[in-house]
């Protein structure tokens, strides 16, 4: 059975996650928002002017409404959980920004609690979306290079988070590498050993909360896979997301993102392209689009979709893994 | 004075590029597709069902509205001037498609009758909104490479337009080269010399139109500038859109635009790219949406914001002074 | 019949262009520099002392040896005429300079005048042997992108040259265009219409040679090919050297080439190249080694090798052609 | 004081690597090709005829010579120590190509052994010299990207060795990885922790000697450098080797080579390149000149010249501390 209507939704949180949801609810004709809620309740407001959409300040306010399909939480991560649970009670379809929890003990009673949900689950892993590194990932599968022997993933930020949001981020690997192990699952499901080396190369700031500047992740899947993931809190020349599969018979690459095609020849360069996008607002745009369709379509068709709850889960599972190789030194086996 | 309300526009034609502009009002929340009118009526509906407008199947309803700021004319080329006429009358801004008319005394004549009109005029020569070319643009302009030398346009369509469609397309220059014409006009107003030369190379098929598949234009601008362009009426790998501009400080180019940044490397080849977006509706989908936010501007200010209607006279006196030099063999001056 | 030994060869001219050739015989292991001729002796001296070179002052001392399998011509223009004829009546293989002469009637009786000579002469047109050049037309050739239809060729120098180069340098189309000339032949040899502009853009230095800055020509061939070369006597960004073969099935394009691959990323730029290589000494040493190679082969074999003395003719008919376009304002047929 | 006269070498080895040192002696002029030594004559003395070299089997005979300047140990590994020995004692310079040898033990007592020698001792770490790669260390040194960070190198053979030379290779980080580990070390010398992963993803074939298909090395450098190094003894798209330097201001990047500039455009695919170099001989052909030329510079001036010998120690250490790392799970201190 399909759901052929608009579907309505709710929205917890009017930040800055929250309003690229919202955006591209409004350009999505099969989408409508329902409902905002957020205790701020002034930017909830501003937010929903243009969507039309009630503005609530209590979450429980939203879960009593029975005129909905769906919620997308992108409220707080300690919000997470309750309203995952509370929502999969109400049978609402979820879309949870990641991380679950940043406890794993928490996303296990979680999961053990919700069980098989009679509505679709699905993690805000945004980047399984992005157009280039789907359309890998879907060549891999066709066999275009053969059996995946290695992954090399590059991720840097643009520039390092306000001291207050690392301080509560629970580390750079549940934190940012939790989205590049994710895509390292997107390729390679089975993740047997986790490496990891971490240092602070450029400022000493993140020491106190034991924290790191820099990472390096090694992965090793069930069928001797390579997988290396770089990061780095800051990239001068922007947000570097880049991404190359390799196997038998090839290679494909996904690299930065250019605003236009436009390149500059001088007396003292050539070939200069303008700088990357900024961040993954802008980077990732087609892929929240995308992402959120893929919810629609779970919905409307009652199926599961990729990112599952599970797939939640096993990235946090990975980032404890790679914390505790840092701090042992040795490989850990997953 | 400056208009604050959503604009309230009418849309002639709901063909293929009537639904450009109708998603691209849709999508845009400072404006509102009041009406569509279209003798198919079928259409029409279909199109004014995600948007709410009203449809009717003649003109002269829309024009005797009186909640109307601006029209767009998507029609078909026979119908421009009667609408421009009737639109300049009620006092209403508009913004056409190219070209105003094949014929350049109709379009003197429609010149000199609506004089300078209150509201703006906008030609659809959409390719000045391309974020590549508009920031190559802007950048000469501001000096970037020195004073403009040379300016090389490619320009290919990826597969030749049906038989009737070339019949009744007042030929190459004034059907397709009028676009890049427009293009070496928004780098170097002031052309002053035109040389042409134009084949059939790859089929005979327009011969009996006095037409051709290919086309070179050279063209001399008042201080020595030389343009170039190049068409053909097919291209096996897409629509071939490029610029290059060239001054004493160095160049800026635009190339092709790709659907992903995926490339691939095997045996047999590297560094290979995706095909090119296919046509127009693909490659110029941010122009569109860009040109119709400077016609609302204009609508808004009250400014007349270019492309104007001289810029149409200009490309088709341009695209006849082609013409002339392929018949005659010789460089036309204008 | 094969030579299988060493050949050995005499050079006419000590300047840039004959260290070039001496430095490429030196590293050709199947040729020996056996004199040079130059009334500046010293400057053939030096350049022999590194080959163990003859040096001698008057062209007829090398005429009147008899070791001798070829000779090559680099030096003045003037001179190419009467050593040609001169080496021909020796039985002699001749490497020649470009252009032949200035002339084109001294040229037609120097043609006359050597008919079909034994041995083989080519022209120094270098660029046919570039390793990029010379694979698009073996792969144009073997039908790779279809029959060819238009060609594009974009030529700078990367600075101007003496204002008395230029004043004896027979114009920028038998100078400069010269090369780019052959180049469209080396692709569509049957050129009928030649069509140009030319300007003075950014310099009047040229003015009182009645000669130009930048231009543009235009050629079609016999099959109704266009091709499009566009000159400048500067170019900020170092020699610029592309083309385009365009065809049915697709496109072949060389670009400028890169010292080294190095990319540069940073807060204002990304992905940007290192300047071009300056000039054509560095641009084509893989040209004129491989050149030297032909030319030898040609002695070995005693076959005839492109560039012929023949397409040295139609080259300087075609600039003559291209001046004319541009004094008459009309296109020339040949 | 500083030798003016050209330079007599030695060549000890007359196979792959002998004949890229043998060509680049012939093509520089400050260098001569003396004698060559290998027990199977025939191939030195082929070698030896374009240059003119004396051919002996024993190497006793080049050691007894009085007429050398230096010494190019391009023999089997197993020779190296004693060769390097018995041309120290003799006085003469020596280039000895990686590695010294695969026992540590015995590397350390040649360390002992020769002391400070009088003659300059370089190792053959052609990589070093390759104008990419080299350009990059330069810029870095400068300042360009400020403190390097991170280093990424990709380093893919295009086809595996053959099980016998597998066999006696030391395995692959004693074999191919030390190559990337001298690199890693031309950037950030001090390396104080090593962790490897290496797996047998596409062959068993190695699994008998206890080696790897495919590995990954991180490294960290004293000051918090992450340095990451991908292997595999496959490559379809050919010898794959690339890096990239990454600080606070930017990052620098080098990519794998072509041979021509030309790019492919079809209804399937666009900017399409040909295949890249196959191997180190034609992908470092230009490191290999410039290799030589660094060792002649420093016969000339009596002067060191990096790569040094404890060079060659240190990449050893690091390849033996990275299989370690994979042995027992757990970093290594260095």
């Amino acid at each position: 059975m399909t759901i052929n209507r608009p579907l309505r939704l709710a929205l917890f949180g009017s930040g800055r996650i929250g309003q690229v949801h919202a955006a591209n609810i409004a350009a999505n004709p099969g989408l409508e928002l329902a409902v905002i809620a957020d205790p701020f309740v002034d930017g909830a407001r501003k937010l929903a002017e243009t969507n039309g959409a009630d503005v609530v300040s209590d979450p429980s306010e939203v879960l009593a409404r029975d005129d909905l399909d769906g919620v997308i939480i992108g409220s707080p991560t300690s919000t997470h959980v309750d309203l995952i649970n509370k929502s999969v009670d109400r049978g609402l379809a979820v879309l949870c920004e990641k991380p679950i929890d940043l406890d794993i003990d928490v996303v296990t009673q979680c999961r053990e609690r919700i069980g098989t949900p009679k509505s679709p689950i699905m993690l805000g892993f945004n980047r399984r979306f992005d157009p280039s590194f789907a359309a890998i990932n879907r060549r891999v599968a066709e066999g275009e290079i053969g059996k995946l022997e290695q992954l090399t993933i590059i991720s840097r930020d643009p520039a390092p988070a306000p001291r207050d949001y690392i301080a509560g981020s629970g580390g750079i690997f549940r934190d940012m590498t939790i989205h590049d192990l994710d895509m390292a699952r997107f390729f390679v499901p089975d993740i047997v050993e986790v490496s990891a080396t971490a240092t602070n190369v450029f400022t000493d700031e993140y020491m106190e909360f034991d924290d790191y500047d820099s990472a390096v992740v090694t992965l090793k899947g069930r069928d001797g896979e390579l997988i290396t993931i770089t990061n780095s809190r800051h990239c001068a020349y922007g947000y570097d997301q880049r991404l190359e599969a390799f196997g038998p018979d090839g290679m494909l690459s996904a690299t930065n993102m250019l605003p236009t095609t436009v390149k500059k020849y001088t007396r003292t360069e050539t070939e200069q392209s303008d700088p990357y996008m900024n961040f993954f607002l802008e980077r990732y745009v087609e892929a929240y689009a995308a992402e959120l369709e893929a919810f629609a379509q779970s919905i409307r068709t009652g199926e599961q979709s990729s990112p599952t709850f599970d797939d939640g889960v096993m990235a946090l599972v990975l980032a404890n893994a790679a914390e505790e190789s840092v701090k042992t030194g040795s490989a850990v086996q997953v």
